[in-house]
């Protein structure tokens, strides 16, 4: 039994204009889908990470209980296991890899849900950071397939500020020697640390620095932390898939397609979801103040920010117990509303 | 005439333990010293700035008026013009330069004042983010010949969090190919840029780029502000003496002496000024929290924050007319107490 599965796409056309001779889509479910085929919920991956890295919030206690849903991980296109830089073969290969946009991702999460489930409706698109964006482009180019979504530390339409920050992070990686100008062509070492350490400045608060949480988590000083979790985090990731994936989230607006021709205000319109809109009070990139901004064209939004010290993180709270309860607590409400 | 003057300091003694055979200090001053040496101001220059790029803050209708005061900018350490890895020769040259720390700089600019001009007691000791580093270790390790101090965006210890984002910038330069492990071989352009680019996100605010205020200031797009404004900053800066002066900001710290020992309480303590600790509402690495913190330590300091959505740059508002004229009223009101 292989640990996840795959859906390929033969002739997959992408939004930006090129044509995957054929797209692999990476999956991993949870659960049973009930013979309705109306408890599915559809759970997409954040920056950089892959099924197993999110999973741990699927658990008959946790914020997604698989013993009540269905519950699919979907791997987004250049995460190394969906297709992705460092698994494309020529002509696509290596450094030459077209551009995938949430359009990519939602349209190929569509075929799965409909081609391999039968599944028309979702009960609850949820997702974190990238993955909300995600479940974002669902509310709005399939408004009668998403009952409820829930969009946690994320933006609709990545923000100039978001945008500056991922292109600090950009520099960074492609100012390595093994950068050559449009691929690496080794492993760049260098580069994947100062990006770890960029990361590491804006994905928490400077409350959690503060309040040295670091020390909390069994590090044993903030050297340790950066070394440790975030030169650790990039250094097992391909670098091209890196890149691929940032200029997902640069590229990332769900008014930028065909049926919203860059509307912002009609995509957001469009949703027809309970949605809830969850930034945490201190991330530092998708803001509180943006997030507001964008529930109050979402109609039935309800924002909930997350009182936390933990930044971006307290979207993603495995090591943080408060802002777990308080994440569940919203979900529970969400599904049984 | 020469533009600016130099004092030579011979055997001078780092405070990490090296000495200068001929140490360097450049300076330049404005206006004219009194005859009892009574309205000397000293502005000592913030990270990669040399004293042209500071100086529009003086003037008869600036921030500081040279017909009232006699203003001394003195050059950090490893800015280009006081000593630096650019200009010192061996043993230290190129990339086997000592750290300075501000101890050192404040050591410095005390004998320039002394020995060439008699100065005992300064009527302001003025200073923006780093430079205001420099201003409070004056007011620690010289109590009683500091009258007044305008801290500016800044901070009397480094941040846990503000050392990180310093780490993301250490790491996008040095991730370079003209990084050798220890020294800038060659001019390391990507990495210089990367810098830039990391930079801008830091210090301005969310607000800046959702209000898109990069184009009030005459820059055609995003991209444009982020190369005309933030990679051409550091492209013109030799790349070793950023380092070092990164190192100093690190290290910072008033009580990191032997006077005080590490206790910080004590070090703030002691400071006798009038003191005006003026972070900027949004500013994202010397934030207002942290301020307000070290300001309550100080015995005679008014915390007095910025509003303002130019983040950082609230503190060096040389394209900010509202923030000019907060500070100029600040400033205007601890000189007349």
């Amino acid at each position: 039994m292989p640990e996840y599965d795959i859906l390929t796409l033969p002739n997959f056309r992408l939004q930006r204009g090129l044509t995957l001779p054929e797209a692999r889509l990476a999956y991993k479910t949870y659960g049973s889908l009930n013979s309705a085929k109306s408890n599915a919920i559809l759970y997409p991956t954040s920056y950089g990470a892959q099924h197993p890295d999110i999973d741990w919030l699927i658990g008959p206690d946790g914020i997604l209980d698989p013993t009540r849903y269905f519950i699919i991980i979907p791997n987004m296109f250049g995460n190394g296991l969906s297709s992705s830089p460092s698994n494309l073969s020529e002509p696509f290969g290596g450094g030459r890899y077209p551009v995938f946009t949430h359009v990519d991702n939602v349209t190929a999460q569509r075929r799965l849900l409909t081609e391999v489930f039968g599944i028309e409706q979702l009960a609850l698109a949820y997702g974190w950071s990238m993955g909300a964006q995600q479940a974002l482009h669902w509310g709005a180019l399939y408004p009668e397939s998403v009952q409820r979504i829930a969009a946690v530390c994320s933006s609709a339409r990545t923000s100039p500020h978001n945008l500056v920050f991922l292109e600090g992070l950009q520099g960074a990686l492609t100012a390595d020697p093994a950068w050559t100008g449009d691929r690496f062509t080794a492993r760049p070492e260098r580069g994947l640390r100062a990006f770890g350490r960029i990361y590491a400045g804006w994905a928490l608060s400077q409350a959690f620095y503060r309040q040295h949480l670091y020390l909390e988590l069994g590090y044993s000083s903030l050297e340790d932390f950066l070394i440790r979790d975030w030169e650790a985090s990039f250094l097992r990731r391909d670098a091209n898939n890196l890149l691929s994936m940032l200029e997902t989230w640069k590229q990332s607006d769900i008014s930028d397609n065909d049926r919203y021709g860059g509307d912002l205000n009609a995509a957001l319109g469009a949703i027809q979801a309970k949605t809830l809109v969850m930034p945490a009070s201190t991330d530092l990139y998708f803001t509180a103040e943006d997030s507001q901004a964008e529930a109050r064209l979402i109609p039935q939004a309800q924002f909930r920010p997350i009182p936390s010290a933990w930044g971006h993180r307290a979207g993603n709270p495995s090591r943080s117990p408060v802002d777990q309860q308080f994440l569940k607590t919203a979900i529970a409400e969400l599904l049984s509303a």
